[in-house]
């Protein structure tokens, strides 16, 4: 069985997605990283010294006898693909076509996105400059997928359905609290109306959407941004 | 013939480095992102619309005749892993233990450091609340890196040298810029002691050495920072 330590925000439901893509069979460990639950000695002792969800923890890998542990989502989709062979190519150049976007999510959409939207909601002072450079940043970057999803037509790397679709449809769900509009980027809206009706996607995203609460608590925001928490900006709750 | 198209900052070193540890003939194209030369009809007819450096052309791919171009420092990483066999192990658990690390550097120590970097050193205004949170988080994540390193009491993933090293090592280099002491990080300091030291990883970092201007120049600065240039934030020239 895949134990799946998970809280829904876009890089929860990479995971989520995958997986339910995959169909393989999977328990949902919640990890509340409002309540800070990311920190307790338990996820610790399973999961090191990261601090992060999603991460994953496999009994039965497809090599050796002991538990495969991994945080990380791209981390995580790139070993689910790899179990399953399903939706990152053997062959060579659409392979690293996939892997190149899905580097594009890690360090460029999805990063960018987060710290967006820390400067947009979270933050507790209004700071112009990083709200325009992270705005600009994100809108240049949804130009780049579009003109991206222009020249392929169908999905991010081509004409496959891939783990850069199911790393990238996350952050663009979130488009309207990154003051993002859809209408402006005709082939991210093509794209996106087709992915989101996929079956698996719709499943992926419900996960453990009753948890969320409608409005990040004063509790939740000094467990993620207080200076005596030891968490970082990358994840947004919102995010 | 591989070519290189490449300027020398963290990303670029990351493929240099592995270019050189592989033994594989290359070409080094510049591309000087001070003057916006990733912005340039022919860099965009060959590497598309993200405008970023390092990208690599291979016009001998062990799959097709048809050259393969690739973005994204982490994506060439693995690329030239696959078509060497080197750094980037098959079996399934020290494959992904690496993976997870890579990953780590993309959305974690790279960016940060990267964002880091702009508000120390190249924000038009100093946004204490900007530097105070990037500056957090970039030590942050050198202490995870140095509990890992202590944990394999080796290299970053485990007992073998990989690009996980290869991806970190850049950041880490330039740790003095980001305001951080190595002595503060003893794991990161032995590692970095001993990885510097290897001649491939030496080549790779004086690689268009001669090509870095001592001060970034206004010109420069418009290029890459200016409301003019389509440029983001994620790559800073002292990165």
């Amino acid at each position: 069985m895949i134990e799946l330590h998970y809280w829904p925000t876009p890089n929860g439901w990479k995971v989520s997605i995958m997986l339910e893509e995959c169909g393989l069979p999977y328990r949902m460990v919640p990890v509340n990283i409002g309540r800070g639950e990311q920190f307790t000695p338990e996820f610790m002792a399973l999961l090191g010294p990261h601090h992060r969800m999603p991460a994953l923890i496999d009994d039965h890998p497809t090599q050796g006898r002991t538990p495969i542990e991994l945080f990380e989502s791209e981390a995580i989709l790139m070993y689910l693909a790899q179990k399953t062979g399903r939706f990152l190519s053997t062959e060579v150049r659409a392979r690293h076509e996939t892997l190149q976007w899905l580097m594009w999510q890690v360090g460029g959409l999805g990063v960018m996105a987060a710290q967006n939207g820390h400067f947009l909601a979270y933050a507790a002072e209004k700071i112009p400059y990083a709200i325009e450079r992270y705005g600009r940043e994100v809108h240049r970057l949804y130009g780049v997928l579009d003109a991206q999803l222009g020249r392929t037509g169908q999905f991010v790397a081509g004409p496959e359905y891939s783990i850069a679709d199911i790393a990238i449809l996350p952050w663009v769900r979130i488009h309207r609290a990154q003051k993002v509009t859809l209408k402006d980027f005709p082939q991210v809206q093509r794209w996106y109306d087709q992915v989101s009706q996929r079956p698996a996607v719709k499943r992926g995203l419900a996960l453990g959407r009753e948890l969320r609460a409608p409005v990040l608590s004063e509790e939740a925001r000094r467990a993620l941004f207080g200076a005596a928490a030891p968490n970082g900006p990358r994840e947004s709750p919102a995010g």
